[in-house]
Order: C-alpha cells, then sequence, then structure tokens
C-alpha cells in the first residue's frame, strides 16, 4: 500500500500546490464551455474517486454530498444526470473550502480503502483516477491561462512560472528508416486503453525535425501572408481564419508593431528564439505547407521518438484519432475515457510543460479539435 | 453638505449591506448576459461617481486605476470603449477586496468634493448617481436570486430576507373617473428625464383592481391550461413559450405534485395567499385576457396611484416605453441614460421588494423587455 | 350580388395581373422567413376564402386538394397544423399552373356561393377575404422586389413599373391645431377590427411637413456620418446597424462614388430628387433626431390626414403597435388576424405606391418590426 | 478527337435526361446549404468546361455570360469572388432555359475545340470535366431526392426510377489474409489525385461481409433501443441524435406503427428485404458495435473489393479522409478539388445506385461529413 498512497498524496497535493497563487475568485469563471474553473476541477477529479473506488469498494462509505455527483461529473453517462457543462462557472456553492473540504475527506477515505482493502483492481482504478487527475491539472493550468488572458489587466499568476518560455537548442534533421514499426503502448505499466493494442505498421523512410517550429519562424510565416494566402488553408481552417478573423496564435498582441504574448507570467515581449505555443492543427498544418514540409503521422513520431527531444510542446500529427486495430470500449462508465471521442480530432503526441511529471510516454496518445488553440501546442515538421 | 454626504453614505453603505451574506464565489458569475455580478455592481456605480463627477469636478483627481473605466462603463457610448457585456462574469481581478478599496476610496473623494467644491451642478449629479447606485441595488438582488436560482443545492442567501413573500391584503376594484389628467413629475424633487415633462392625458372611466394577483390565482390559470391556449398569447408570446418550454413563472419547481418557488431564503412551498412574482409581460397579457380584463395603461395607473396600494411588485402596464411629449435627451453620455432604450420595452409602475427605499414614485417608469422574468414582477388588472 | 363578384373579379385578377411577367421560377424562392414567394401568395390568398367561406358555407363543397390548408394557411392557430414558414420556399409542387388552376375553381365557388347563398355575413368575410388579398398583392411586389435584388444581374420586373421613383412636389409645414380629436374608423364602410372604435386623444399643437424625405437628403444624412454617429441611434438601432453592417436604406449600391438603386425596372442612379424609401424605423428615427425634429404619432398622423398629400410610401410614426381603447378579439381564427401582433412593432400610416387601389385609408394601421426595410417606407417629419 | 467528343456528348447528355422529370419549379430551391438545385448543378459543370478550358485554350473565345463565373463557381478561391453557397436557391435568373442554352453553347465551343485544338492537357482537362460532371449527376439527383421529401405531398419523380430499392442477394463472410497490400490506383486510366500514389499498406486478417445491411436489420436495432442507448455512440453522434431528434434513417416515415421511405417513386412501404440506405457515420458506427462487428477500413475495403458484389451503395470505412503518402497538391483551381477537404470526413468507398456508370471504381475515395444522411450510403460489416 505505502507505494500506491504516497504516489497518491504526491500527486493529490500537486493540484492544491497549482492552485496556491489564486485568489477565491480564480476559482469560478467558464468563459468557454470546454474552459472548465479550478474549482470545478479540483471536485470533479476527487468525484472520480468517490465514484469510482469509495461508492463501490469501501464499505458503509458515506457520500461527502448527496449532489455531488450531479454537480462534478464531466461526461459519464453511465453515471447519470449531471449539471450541463456550460453551467459549471455559475455554480458558487459549493464554496472553494468546501471544495478543499471535500478533497480533505476523499483523501482520508481512500487512505482507509488502501489499508483496509486493497486489491490489484482497487489499484488499477486508483493508478487510473490519478492518471485522471493528471490530465485536469494541465487542463487546470491551461484553462487558467485562457480565463486569465481575457482581462485587460493581464494579471500574473505567479512570475516564475515559465509556461511557454522554453528556448530552442536543436538542430537539424534525423533520417528514420522505414520498415515495419511495432506501434502502442506494451509492458505492465500504466498506460490508457486507446494505447492499446501493439501492433505492427509500415513506415516509409523519413526525415523528423530534431527541433520544434520557433516564434520567429512562425513570425516570418505571418509576414509573408500566410493568414491571408487561401491556398495554404484546409477549407475548414480557411472559414475558421475568417469566421473568428484569426491572424496569430492564441495569446499574441500586437502593440504598436512589437509582438508580446500573455503568458502566466504576464504580458511579455515575444522572444523570437523561443518554441512556438498555442497554435491550432489548422494552422500548424497551413504552416507545414509553407514550409513545404509536413506533419508527421502519429506512427512516424512514435517511431522516431526514442531520438527526439520531446515535451515542451504537444506535437501536432496529421493523425486523426481512431482506434487502434482490435480496440475495445470497456464496460460500465470507465469505457467512457477515450473510445467516444474517436471522431474529428487529431493526435498529438510528447507532452507539454504544463504537462505533469512522469504522466506521458512516447505511446500517449492525445487528442484536441482542429480549430483549438489554448493547449500548449507546437509544430514539428518532416520531409 | 452634510445634508448629501449623509444621504450619499446611507445609500453607498446599503450596496455593502446588501453583499454582506455573500460569500467571495458569488461576487463572480454572470450566466445570462442580462444579469450582471455583484461584483460588477459595486465597482459599476462607483466608477459612475468617479466618471462623471471626481474626473472633471475634484481638481487634480487622481483615477484609482487608469484601466477601471474599461473594466466598468456599462454602455455610455460618450465614454469610450469598455469590455463586451457578455465577459463581465469572466474579470477575476480586480478582486473583491480591490472593489472595496475602490469604493472607500472615490467615497473619501467625493467627500472632499462636497466639503471643498460644491455647486448645485455637482449636487445633480451626486444625486443622479445615487439614484443609478439604487437602481444598481434592486439589479444586484434581482441578478443574485437568478444565479443562485441555478444551482441545484437552491442556496440560501439569508433566511430572513423575504423578497416575494409577501402576503395579499386589499380586495375590491376602484372607479376613477375618466377626464383630462396630468401626467409626469412635477416640482424641484429629484426624477429621472423619461418622466418630465408634466402633460395632459386624456383618460376614460376604468375600474382598477385594489390588490395584485396571487400566486393561487395563477395556479388557476396553470391548471386551465393557460401555458397551452394559443389564443390567449401575443404571437411572439407564444412562440417565447414554446421556445424556451414556458410552463410557469420563473423560479417555481413542481416537486412530486406540489408547487414549490426558489426564494433568497431558499426553496419554499408555493402560497397560494401570497402575491404572485417573476413574471413576464408575456405572461401577464394572457392571464389579463384568460380573466377578461386588462392590464392599465401607464397613465390609468399613475391617475389612480394615490388610491393604491403598491410597492411590493414592478407592476406591468400595457404601455410600450416611448418618449412623453417634449423629452429632450441630454447632451453627452448622462442623455444615454434613457432614451435610447425607448423601443421594444413595456412600462412597469410602482416598485418591488427589492426596490430600495425612497427610490420609486408614483411618476416613476420602470421598464423591461416582455420576455424577461427575473424582476420582483406583478399582476394588476383593470376591467 | 353583382357588385361584390364584379369587386371579387377585379381584387382577384390584378393578383394575376401583377404575376404576368414572371417567369415559373420567379414564383419559387423565399430567401427569408419574411419573403414569401408569389406562388405562395397566389395559394395563400385562395385558401383564405376556401377555408373561412366554401369550407363552412358552400353546401356539399368539394376541397380542391386536401393537403392544401396544410400548405397554405399562414399563421391561423385554430385552423391547424402548417407547413413551417421557413419551408415555403422549397414547396416544387403544387406547381405553378395548379396554383392558377386552384385560383380558378375556388372563384368558381365563390361566384356559386354569391349567387345562391349570399348572406351578410358571408359578404362581411368575403371582403375581409379581398382586403387580406390586396395587402398580400402589395406583399406579393415587395418580397419579390427583394427576391429579385439579391441576384447579380438586377432582373428587371417590369420596365414601366415604378415602384418608388415618385418626384417630390410639395413644402412647407401644415399647423395643426391641438384639441380633442376622434381618431378610429366610423362607420359602415369597412375597415380592420385594429382601426376600432372611435375614441377621443388630446393632441397638442404641431406642424406637419407636407412632404415626405427625398434622397437627396438622406444622402446628406449619410455624409454626416450619420450611420456612425451611435448619439442618433436607438440602443438596438446601434446594435443592428452594426451587427448588419448597415450603411444605406435597402436596395442601394454605391458604385465607383455614385449612389444607385435596386428597382423593379433594374439598377438606376439615385435621383436625388426623388422621395426615399426602404429605410426602418431605426433609420427614420435617427435621421429625425439628426434633422432635429419627430415623427408625427399615429394620432397627429390621422388628425393632419386630411392636409397631407399622402399615398407613395407607408409613414413612420413613433407610435408603437397597441390595442385602442376597448378593442376586443373575434372569436376564432378571424381573431388572430391583428391582435396578437401588437407587440413590439411600429405602426406605419398612409400607403404606397405597391399599397393596391382602394386598400387603404386615413385610419388604417400598418405595422413592421423596427429594423425591417423591404417595405415602401418613408419619412416625414414633425416640428 | 471522336472518341472524346462521344463520350462528352453521352456524359453531357445524361445529365439533361436526369432532368427530363423535372418542372421548371423543381430547378429552383435549395432547403439546406449542403443540397443544391439542379439548375445550379447543370450550369456549374458547364461553367466547369468554360472557366478551365474555353476561357484559357480556344482562341478568341467569348463567354456566354460575364457574371456566369460569378454565378456559377462553386469554391474555387483562385477563380475569384462567388455566389455564397447560401444563396443558390434565390436565383432565378438565369431561367432554366437559359441554362440549357448556356450548355449548348458551351457544347458547340467544345467540339469546336476538341476538333481543332485537341492536346493532351486539353484531353486531360476535359476528362477531369466529364468526372466532375458525373459527380455532379449523383449530386444532383440526390440532392432532388433532399428537396423533394420535404413536401407533404411526396413528390415523384419517376415511378420506374428505383434509387434505394435494392434486394439483398448474397450472404456470409469472406476471410481476407492480411499481409502486405498495394493501395492507390495504378496505371494510365483516369483518377483522382486523392487516389495516387499506390502504396503499400499492412493489413491483417479480417473476414468482410458478403453482402450489405438491410431494412429488417435495422429494424431490429431500433426496435433494441439503439437511438437511446448512449454506449453505442460517438460521443459527437450522440450529441446530434439528441440535437435533431434522430430516430431513423434519413426519409423514413412510421406511419400508424407501420415503416415508410420515401422515394424518387413516392412513398413506399419499408421492404425489410431490401438494402438499408441514408444513415450517417455515426448511425453506421453505432450500428456496428451493436452488431458486436465493426466497419472496414479503407484500405481492408478495397484489398477485399475484387471479391464484393458492390456498387449499390456508398460504403462507409472507419478512415478519416487523409492525404495518401506522397500525396501533392496541384497547382491552381484544380488543386482545390480534392486537398483541402481532408479533414474532419470519413471516407466511403464503392458507388450507388446514384452513382453515374463507369463512374467509380475500387480505388475510388468518396468523403463526407459523419453526420450527413443525404447520399445512398449503407453498411457492410467487418469481423
Amino acid at each position: 500500500m505505502t507505494n500506491f498512497w504516497e504516489k497518491y498524496v504526491e500527486i493529490r497535493s500537486y493540484s492544491e500546490t497549482l492552485c496556491k497563487p489564486l485568489n477565491t475568485e480564480d476559482y469560478i469563471p467558464q468563459p468557454e464551455e470546454f474552459v472548465s474553473p479550478p474549482k470545478w476541477h479540483l471536485a470533479h477529479t476527487t468525484w472520480f474517486f468517490e465514484e469510482f473506488l469509495l461508492r463501490s469498494k469501501l464499505p458503509e462509505y458515506k457520500l461527502f454530498h448527496p449532489k455531488f455527483s450531479f454537480l462534478f461529473n464531466s461526461y459519464y453517462n453511465f453515471v447519470g444526470e449531471r449539471t450541463v457543462r456550460i453551467n459549471r462557472g455559475n455554480m458558487t456553492r459549493p464554496t472553494v473550502k468546501e471544495v478543499y473540504e471535500y478533497r480533505t475527506y476523499v483523501d482520508q477515505q481512500i487512505k482507509i480503502l488502501l489499508q483496509d482493502h486493497s486489491t490489484p483492481e482497487i489499484e488499477n482504478v486508483l493508478e487510473l483516477g490519478l492518471n485522471h487527475e493528471q490530465q485536469h491539472q494541465e487542463l487546470l493550468i491551461t484553462d487558467l491561462k485562457y480565463t486569465l488572458s481575457l482581462n485587460p489587466l493581464f494579471p500574473v499568476y505567479k512570475s516564475s512560472f515559465s509556461l511557454v518560455n522554453n528556448l530552442n537548442s536543436n538542430s537539424g534533421f534525423t533520417l528514420i528508416k522505414g520498415g515495419i514499426h511495432t506501434i502502442g503502448h506494451s509492458g505492465t505499466s500504466f498506460c490508457y486503453d486507446n494505447e492499446l493494442s501493439p501492433h505492427e505498421v509500415l513506415i516509409r523512410d523519413f526525415e523528423i525535425s530534431n527541433r520544434l517550429i520557433t516564434n520567429g519562424e512562425y513570425v516570418e510565416f505571418i509576414n509573408d501572408g500566410g493568414y491571408s494566402t487561401f491556398n495554404l488553408w484546409l477549407d475548414e481552417g480557411w472559414a475558421w481564419v475568417n469566421a473568428n478573423k484569426i491572424k496569430h496564435p492564441l495569446y499574441w498582441h500586437n502593440i504598436e508593431g512589437q509582438w508580446h504574448q500573455y503568458t502566466l507570467s504576464g504580458l511579455l515581449m515575444l522572444n523570437p528564439d523561443e518554441i512556438l505555443a498555442h497554435v491550432s492543427y489548422y494552422e500548424a498544418a497551413a504552416f507545414a505547407l509553407w514550409k513545404e514540409m509536413r506533419l508527421p503521422t502519429e506512427f512516424e513520431w512514435e517511431a522516431s521518438s526514442g531520438q527526439l527531444d520531446w515535451g515542451t510542446r504537444w506535437e501536432f500529427t496529421s493523425s486523426p484519432y481512431i482506434p487502434y486495430p482490435g480496440f475495445k470500449i470497456a464496460k460500465g462508465a470507465i469505457g467512457e475515457y477515450n473510445g467516444k471521442f474517436m471522431i474529428n480530432q487529431m493526435v498529438l503526441r510528447g507532452g507539454s510543460t504544463a504537462t505533469s511529471k512522469n504522466h506521458s510516454r512516447n505511446t500517449y496518445r492525445n487528442f484536441f479539435h482542429p480549430h483549438l488553440q489554448w493547449q500548449c501546442t507546437g509544430i514539428r515538421l518532416v520531409k
């Protein structure tokens, strides 16, 4: 048990560490449907342990509050009715303090569960719950950035918190030889169901860049009219650019001719040598075409990942998010974790500076709709 | 000066008294565009004094913060750019604490202004500012009710705060003789520009009810199929009922066959003898038709107001909100107060239990769009 | 009977005369919900006689087609289900030819009804049906203009059909003395229920312009920045201007610096001496404010109508469309004709060059939502 | 030249043959943005030859009409401005007759071009234009079905035209051995750029059904609660089902407990032994999950196509529409044909009874958004 409990404490407390710099006010707003409030992230991750472990596995477990399942269920139809997603930012009760009490209560009960009732099945769900919490840690911080960015005061979350200011160091391309590669997760360590089962994929020779695109390179794309050259864009990307008047990555501001970017440390001058962040798939694909290169497939990325320096940006691949051969949806609510989202989204690989420590791996499949910019996304090219 | 300063302190402090029962979280959300957060009300009313008095009238006045005008201007195009209205709930900074500091700062400066620089013009704007703050006191409490009502926990704002639980006492109808009546505000006491100038209106004999419609009477309308009888409704009202699946006044819940209503004291059983609240103009008009009576015109209401017991509900009239003969829009931003809203809205008369003390009068013209239910509105009939 | 039948034939055949210049294709499209296809107008007016006369009054009447009531009912909830309004332009069957056959069939049956079964009640409904058809004649031609105007080929409906090219002739203002005026329709001749019952209204002295505003005067408003001066506009008007990028009356085109207007005779140069048409209430109100005058009330208009040269444009009044004192909604479907629209619309008085002969009168109350421009509307000012 | 001209005449005249049963009225409406009017299809396919051949290749070619490019360009940004797509149904001019004259004129000019100026490049574009016209022939007939289906009269296009009444004959599954298969089009015959270039794909053993799903099997899915069982659906599919209240395939009507379907021969009883049509990808995926099988990938489909009896329905694959390795977008407007649509769409293989003769082939990649039902789509399963 010790090991699990220590890991549990470490991950659970990191969620609260992330919230240390927040004012109570910051815990509340949900400016867009896809942006959840910090309070909701803290409570929802706690509900996950209550719903999928304590309720069924801890004898005589008493729910912290009978309505919290309604309030903090995200998308699990199996679990029942829930607050409509867009309403998360309107819930001022429970208060932030009560949510922290909820966390403490559930943590104590999990400790009892682990001490007195641990089984491999419980440990599996616990591990899933911790990985789930890490995913929400990343969302918490990227959602927060989105919310604070709307404020004309450009609030500072933490002056030392560098989410996107990462210098680029490597250069050149690495040649990867084609052939049959095994893709997907093997072994007994934790992974999500969408990384299973390992299978063979035929890949052709390709060269992959050793580094990610920088702000400076992206400014060249802008200066060359990238956002007004229709034939660089996918048709739906071009519609997105025009409908939303997109002219630059998210959080960029052109102030008197000088590019700045909003960061969690406030508004900063844009450093051309740092790695680009906060572009959508549409922008990544247009940029690649402009460079007369392309994005890697998720198989190429995985096949070359051992030779790449990755982990500062989620890297777009040209692969739509679909099941691997033999993918099976698990029974019950846990089966809603991944499979039902396998449509109209693109796979991203790697991990970002917002990703929690030890969370990602080279078989990890992240996924977003092609128009979204609010994650720490970046561009690596292939030729 | 004394008089004004005392009144200023009394009204300004009442805004803060209203907020005493709030948690910090409650100050933030804006669930609909027409519902502003308490924090915004507190800051916006303060900004009004800063913008329209201190900035121009107090020598060497230093703005509390250079961006607050952008943040807390509501709709004054003359004053310049402002945050889009729907974004008010996304602004976590300034914090609630900073907004109270802003209030304190402006109050101190107003004191200096009144002590050292008072003029009739300044006193006029001050009086407008205080009336403006009282209007926002009412909005603050009705907006808050709307926000809290969305929470499945049915939060209690204050257990002793009875916003809509008012017993009905009077009965019968009063006959008012027709003829030429003078309508509008006379004398030197404060009024809004839309109450000026007094003018003669020809009215015919009518009988007006001495009391407002009760919950019990409205339940009869519901039970008689009022919400599914198309020919009781204005065409746009019928579209509103169907598009929004309206089946009862706002805040009513039918729980296992029993009517309840959400109030600022939590969820309560509906008392049939209490006065109906939270209906739209569409509902008021349909109800009147079902009763084979009608709503009074605003002129009839004013002509009979001396004989009515009014002040617990804003009472719908059948009069669209249009200018009185001779109405002139004032120069500059103050002119944006009323005139530009004189389209597509209906006049309400009287005042509600949410209306601040000494704020309303019998010439007061309140106005809302015909589909809105979130004010403490009620129905008085005429035959 | 003769009289009625002759009038019936005259009015019914005028609908078909209006359609003579049309191609079959022109009968079909419905580009906006408020614009109905010519085919629909021809069939709906015919259905009115079938539904409200033949079905109930002509013994053994056989419906032309059992589904036409579903297809050609407009908004009569009493009559039952109907095609959703926005779907009118998608109905290619019945064909145009079949609609003309439907007209012929109903006309023949009406002839029999009048010959063999005429009663005062039947004559009353017939008169309503003929006035209804005249209203649709006007809509047919103004809807058609809207549809053709979307075509970049600027189609000519009829080269000699001058819908809006009317020279302005009169000048000066007429003083009307205040006092108690009787408003509304008296006598036994036909009128709509909304013109009843005559009642006294107190009016103050005013001066009303003897002529309508010209294109040239309106160009001055445009050149003076009228469309970008927020304080000339009602708040909802300003939102309408900005959301729809309104910069001129409907059908105007600025081609290489020269104003043109699309007319049913094709694209023509704008003649500054002709009478302005196709403005919304928002534009009329902004223009009046810019001129430092105002629009008349509908009572002022009616009181002065005997001295005005009217009939080329529907003239905006500042009066919202509400019931006259004592207005009663008729029982059954006929009662849906007017009353249910008495919200959020403004009264227009007079008549336009698109109005059928002998249709309007000085007590006639037309009404439209304040943002609509597609009728032949014009501006007359009062001071 | 002879060969090409004969093929040209054959294909061009088939478009007109398809329109023979139409009334002029049927040529006009566009009920949804994705449904174009027959008139537009006839003109747009003609414009393709004018724009991409005659304008540049035929000396002294005179445009039929200077504005037709604006009216009949579909989505070619390279060619310039065009009518907004949703406006196609509002264009009553040119008339149907004029569009046929346009076709005749262009055909004559193409004949001259082929006689006097033929080159391999011209022949290539001509072949593309003819394949393009065949695609629009299929759209013309499926769009027409959609438009006519909205009419409560259930119009008959042609009583002998059986678009979806195809009996199912085969049975059983065929085992396809895994290994490296070559996918994509080889040889010199015509294909689209998206079928190039042939490349190797690693496939695993699978069994593919010899027949398509029947109406009867799909009724079982409905009767088993398929449309209300959330865990059968992709998340966006479940949202689509609920937002649009989808309860059955497009064109199905349950009349007094009996399933019917609207066809181009009118409303018919549903035959359970016929092949299912008009389902979306969401429905196909949910059905497959319910059957505990899956849809084939496009590679599996192509690898087994030699052993399948295909051509009555476009068959859904589980493959998103993305470029093949080495795909290059052609320069200029022709490059807009396929590549820019490679996002958020699924590949369909085979062909339907609405597909023109000799148009499809086993490497052909059709593609639609996952919610669309209006094509003759069907389901083939794999296990």
